[in-house]
């Protein structure tokens, strides 16, 4: 899929004009992408995302593998235009800290010693850290937002005004492009979908679980984890499930989202009925964003609806039912690279920002 | 209330740097300001809307009573920096259309002919109709855009870069301030709150009435409408309603809305149980539009919120229940001018657009 998008460009070419980094830090892995004003992506480099309770090597380790990237194309730190870095958190770029990122130990304030020296960075600024290794433009975000920059610049919405992009993996993620630009709300808090209620059932959990660390309600509805949890559910409660047990390897305990999603698409009626509350609170929710916000395009990313039409087929179809303001539903055009490539946006893009 | 914002101008003072007219055409009345560049509203004039199916004859009307009112201030149109007009229904300011406008006689194609000779002037611009008349600066738009400009420059929302503004009237109206500029979305359809849903009853309902012009779902259980309709239905099936009905001066027949929601304020359990599942729907939506776009503030306007503080007290503690997202919920500041002030603000204004 990528090799769609990009050229490769060979070191005997003359160089672009402008060069970026592009990094996006994940839970488990990073991705490094060097690219060019051009919008050529010549380097991309995935390695495990170093865990670590010390900011300040984890900034290290960062910098030796982008050193690393930056030789193979005989570019210095000091040549680079900027760099972006997206984090699965809340991140705050004028300040430079993260937060609400369990993923990234050294963002996580030590709870129980209460005391920083025990682990934990969470008070420190990226931009003091990072500023000691490089001294240009730096732009940090939220790895979604990245993502819905990424899908802008270079993917399903390239070049559009107006667009949701929604990620629907193991939790909900929400990036918002309104009138052209990156919108992030008073705190930078919003995209958080995953809190929505519908209902006063809803509202009591959300109720309950307001100030902790646990899932949102319409996240607990239609992520991968709540898919996965109604079908372990349903074989616990005794339905025959065959086909999605054939699908995982005839291991029953095995069972997942993907083999509901796969088994529902090759049409497994217990598979769709499975799905289906997770279909239906999305496509509700989905409809009500179109109705508020007018967008042009929803973009789906996140492994549910990856490689499967079945999925947002089944999406589009309820929301044509409830509203007929146009907005087009597309999966994700640059899959797991669109943190990374967003990234690079913030620095190399024009249309935003 | 108009007095505390807005200082009367004699006609000795000296003249101020630039002027402007804001209108707000309502279904029944309408409203002219006009204005100056320091934020002084010098002309206010109310009067009935003229109901016509000729769009000519009605902009001939409206700039009679532009043009007398201009003249108490010894001004001339030409001198007017521009003219900013608000409607109600959907308002596209490049092309001059407006579509969806029910009240607005003159703006619906005749359906039974199918012939535009037969009434309605619904293709044609009033951008040319006003051309004849006036050659400066015209912003069109919907009058709960104009609401929401009018509080950011002058109300509740003074200088704040997210608001949302929701009116709760006959109908709901929203009107979406983001990162400072007016939200329409991508066709201008931006703020149709009314049709949001929650939960499958409601999206059967919103499947059986897409396309018509019926109530949205959200707006047939939240408005002032809809709590009329509640509190009649309850009268009809027995309960005694004697406080509402003793506000009502007597008349069960009479009971409505304004009355639900006095009583509820004095303490009526009556009438607090009628009105909450409105109270509940919107809070709920309220707590949605939180999570999702993060505004500083979400300004109520309209009937329902209008000089009863239990409305707004009893939706803030629901909200707070569900999510520790700071936002706060004012009631508007400017009362039915601020549609006609935000149409100034349009001219005037600089902090938006």
């Amino acid at each position: 899929m990528a090799d769609m998008y990009v050229q490769k460009q060979h070191r005997d070419e003359p160089k672009a004009s402008g060069w970026a980094a592009g990094i996006d830090v994940g839970g488990t892995k990073t991705l490094i992408c060097i690219g060019t004003a051009e919008q050529q992506v010549v380097v991309r480099h995935k390695f495990p995302t170093v865990h670590t309770n010390d900011a300040h090597f984890f900034f290290e380790s960062l910098f030796e593998e982008l050193e690393h990237c930056l030789k193979q194309e005989g570019l210095l730190l000091a040549q680079l235009k900027g760099i972006g870095i997206g984090f699965p958190g809340v991140v705050d770029n004028d300040s430079g800290t993260i937060t609400h990122a369990p993923a990234i130990p050294w963002s996580v304030q030590d709870r129980i010693h209460g005391d920083s020296t025990h682990g934990g960075n969470a008070h420190e600024s990226i931009r003091s850290i990072v500023a000691h290794r490089y001294s240009g433009r730096l732009v940090l975000d939220n790895d979604v937002n990245m993502a819905a920059l990424g899908e802008q610049w270079l993917g399903a919405a390239r070049g559009l005004r107006h667009v949701m992009m929604i990620t629907v993996g193991t939790g909900i993620g929400c990036g918002l492009i309104l009138n052209g630009e990156m919108y992030k709300g008073a705190a930078g808090g919003a995209g958080e979908m995953a809190y929505w209620i519908a209902g006063e059932e809803q509202a009591w959990q959300a109720a309950k679980q307001k100030g902790t660390d646990e899932f949102g309600v319409f996240e607990s509805l239609t992520s991968g984890t709540a898919i996965t949890r109604s079908v372990k559910s349903a074989l616990a409660s005794g339905i025959p499930g065959t086909h999605m047990i054939r699908l995982a390897g005839g291991n029953r305990d095995e069972v997942g989202a993907r083999h509901v999603l796969q088994a529902a698409s090759e049409g497994d009626v217990e598979a769709q009925m499975i799905l289906e509350p997770a279909l239906v609170h999305m496509a509700m929710a989905l409809t009500n964003v179109i109705s508020l916000l007018n967008p042009e395009m929803i973009v789906v990313g996140g492994g549910v609806a990856e490689g499967n039409t079945y999925y947002l087929d089944e999406i589009r179809q309820r929301v044509a039912l409830w509203t007929d303001i146009p907005c087009t539903i597309v999966p994700a055009g640059l899959g797991n690279e669109a943190g990374a490539i967003g990234a690079l946006a913030t620095i190399l893009g024009s249309s935003v920002r």
